[in-house]
């Protein structure tokens, strides 16, 4: 939780976000009162400021007057290629790995020193999982995370061990040779295997995603329990996976003047429908 | 697309929000000064609201220095119990319809005078189908818009056919006696029908899902062929689906402290995983 003490010189769209992030997993529904406390502002303020975003629908209030983050903000973020748009691309291939899997499938993309998850699809029975969709996992600790170090510097590793690395577990890898380990293990394999590195009973597995230019963009995986033999099977499909994701962002990505660009190809960055509903975007 | 004369004057957060506005489905990476003719701003305040907007990662600036919306927006709209926490709530009956149909199943919600899509599952060769995830269609002629509409007054009714209906098909109702028609339906039967409305070769129908209090909170549809017998199997399957996530829902809005409130209670308006992982989220 950021907090800022009262006086701090932020600008007014900073004092807009630190209300927003006052919202998180665990409290989803806030009181003004609440809120003032949470992001260190005066009640007077905090009044005018949600004033402002509710009339923007980027806060709803409830019936009990309490709030919550406005449906506003999901049709931006429906507008986001980086999240939205490789969710919609990614999304069959997702539903493949979960029909065969029947744990945990999820999507996660580079969010600087942490993944940020795209999707999770999820059985009640599954393995336990700290993932969330639009939450975080530090990049030391996950498979998906693992994935997306394989494309980084050496120097971006250092800088990641400095910042530190959260110790989910006693497993957790934390240092610039088990991190370094785990990279190359990618590098070597085509895919990741995460043994205990964020719950000791559950084991991430990751394949790489490319983007259009070749760069690693995302991670597909799966958490399963761990302490099993690592299922080849498992490995084949997730590669297999990944690598249909990677096909379908390069299609995605073709210039729409190109010839070998698909129907409604100015859309395809951000929505993956059927065939003729992408031909209607283009005539409509 | 909203578009202001330079000088109007508008608040810091409104700018802002024109800013990000300007990225569409179709125009989802823009230049500087794509984005000042968008906005009708002149390029000094574009430049200066643009790197506010990219310092606080709501917006992404790409090698070619176009720009994208940012990850940011992803992780705010996570925390939107009305859009990601019911579509987590729904999801796994999403993917029940979806894997029966194999057209198009979809989830809306209520966004004013227009449906708000929350999901939507697809397949290559389904039918055309107008809808994209967080996009809108008038509840005037959307199947889950008329599910929605059985929820409001005639007034409102009144309201929406008087601000206008646009007309996607010939076949769209856009009068108060042909709204009202549909909505008596849906209440008589409790599923909703809407063939040719929003695109002549498709048919939406669409059963509600109820809210904690008994309210018509969302939609749960399919997109499937029109012009064929209504199917009983798929109105069957869409009732027992859409009345399966109104028992999530009602189990998830347990007050936490509840005798009967499920593991990880504080969570569920927001997040959908396996029990296992409901259970370590209260433990974190």
């Amino acid at each position: 939780m950021p907090r800022q003490n009262v006086g701090t010189p932020i600008t007014v769209l900073e004092r807009h976000l630190l209300i927003l992030d006052a919202f998180e997993a665990g409290t989803a529904f806030l009181s003004l009162s609440e809120i003032a406390k949470r992001c260190g502002l005066p009640m007077t303020t905090v009044h005018r400021l949600v004033g402002e975003l509710e009339q923007q629908r980027l806060l709803e209030r409830l019936p009990d007057r309490s709030y919550q983050l406005g449906l506003r903000l999901w049709e931006l973020a429906a507008r986001t290629p980086r999240a939205m748009g490789l969710r919609e691309i990614a999304a069959p291939m997702v539903q493949l790995v979960q029909n065969q899997v029947r744990q945990h499938t999820q999507l996660g993309v580079d969010g600087g020193h942490d993944v940020v998850y795209l999707d999770r699809a999820s059985r009640v029975d599954a393995v336990v999982n700290a993932t969330i969709v639009g939450g975080r996992i530090s990049l030391g600790a996950s498979a998906i995370g693992h994935v997306l170090l394989s494309g980084k510097s050496p120097d971006f590793i250092q800088e990641l061990v400095a910042a530190g690395i959260h110790a989910y577990t006693r497993r957790t890898p934390r240092t610039v040779e088990q991190v370094l380990a785990q990279v190359e293990k990618v590098r070597a394999n085509g895919y990741a295997v995460a043994d205990g590195f964020v719950h000791l009973d559950a084991r991430g597995m990751a394949a790489p995603i490319y983007g259009p230019q070749g760069e690693v963009l995302a991670g597909l995986g799966v958490v399963v329990p761990a302490n099993e033999p690592v299922s080849v099977r498992i490995v084949d499909l997730l590669r297999h996976a990944a690598h249909g994701v990677s096909q379908q962002l390069r299609a995605a990505y073709i210039d729409p003047d190109h010839p070998h660009a698909l129907p409604g190809a100015r859309f395809r960055m951000l929505i993956n429908s059927s065939r003729s509903s992408m031909e209607y975007f283009d005539e409509a």
